[in-house]
């Protein structure tokens, strides 16, 4: 059986959450699971090891669990993208739209230099409307966009086509949403 | 310089939040510092690594930045400790007391059996009371907890006392709170 497949059938399948028809994809059960946590950092560190990441950008919460392996493996320090009033110093932050009403992230203004090269991961990518607003983030920052990563792509929902500016990448994929 | 002193160095204080009088230790300026990231990983790692520990219990969300890696570091998978209506699953919680009112945490049913050995991890040991109340919940569940880590100890709000009964180390200190 290879990684992806192992990776998969770690993840569970949660009907009706957040809400009625909402498949969720709970990757919660792959994380506590010793041999699906090494391969998910490993699989994740592969893709991206070769291009000169200078930070991994990590989406809350669930990305800070990737992002602290993924950033020691690839010897770089690790910044926190958070929701609002939850980082202490002084922030910049971008406002994005959700199905109904907006949302907003923030990154310490200090945490990202002119030309940093940003690794940003979070651990699965739906509509990309987060991804996409951390993505730009950094750029408000000016840091670089080296690439998405994520262990889950869910591809109906299109978020692939949302960063199509980066190099995106994910480890398994499931149909439906 | 040893790595305590680095670590140290890297917490960046911040006065007056998230409200006047408390000085907060910003750990996002030692985790996003790479050198830092590393020693702080590898620093609780050693410091558990012979205590034959099943599983690393991490408290949202900054313990999830050093959950992840610590757990990979061991051989083992990493639990998430959450606040109410963020895991997807049938869950176990616990609810304590803050300084105003009370505040619960969850921990999913399946995610702990009788007899595993959790290390439970956060960024900041201050009064103690949600590592605590962690750590009833993962006896509540039927695990042991072997140890609890933390990078910062804030002996004056004597968070120790309150986990007594638990063998509790930390990296570094600060005076005041």
């Amino acid at each position: 059986m290879n990684s992806s497949t192992q990776i998969k059938e770690l993840i569970r399948a949660i009907p009706d959450f957040p809400k009625p028809g909402i498949m969720f994809r709970d990757v919660s059960t792959l994380m506590k699971d010793a041999k699906g946590l090494d391969l998910t950092i490993k699989g994740l560190v592969a893709l991206f090891k070769d291009m000169k990441i200078d930070a991994v950008v990590a989406i809350e919460s669930r990305g800070f669990v990737i992002g602290g392996p993924i950033a020691q493996a690839l010897g770089t320090g690790m910044i926190m993208a958070r929701k609002p009033g939850k980082l202490p110093a002084e922030v910049e932050e971008l406002e994005y739209k959700l199905e109904y009403g907006t949302d907003r992230i923030q990154i310490h203004k200090d945490a990202i230099s002119r030309g940093t090269r940003c690794l940003v991961v979070d651990d699965l990518l739906a509509t990309g409307g987060t991804a996409e607003a951390t993505c730009k983030l950094v750029e408000k920052l000016g840091g670089i966009v080296v690439g998405c990563g994520f262990i889950v792509n869910l591809p109906e929902l299109k978020g692939t086509e949302r960063l199509a500016r980066y190099k995106t990448s994910w480890l398994v994929e499931f149909e439906g949403h």
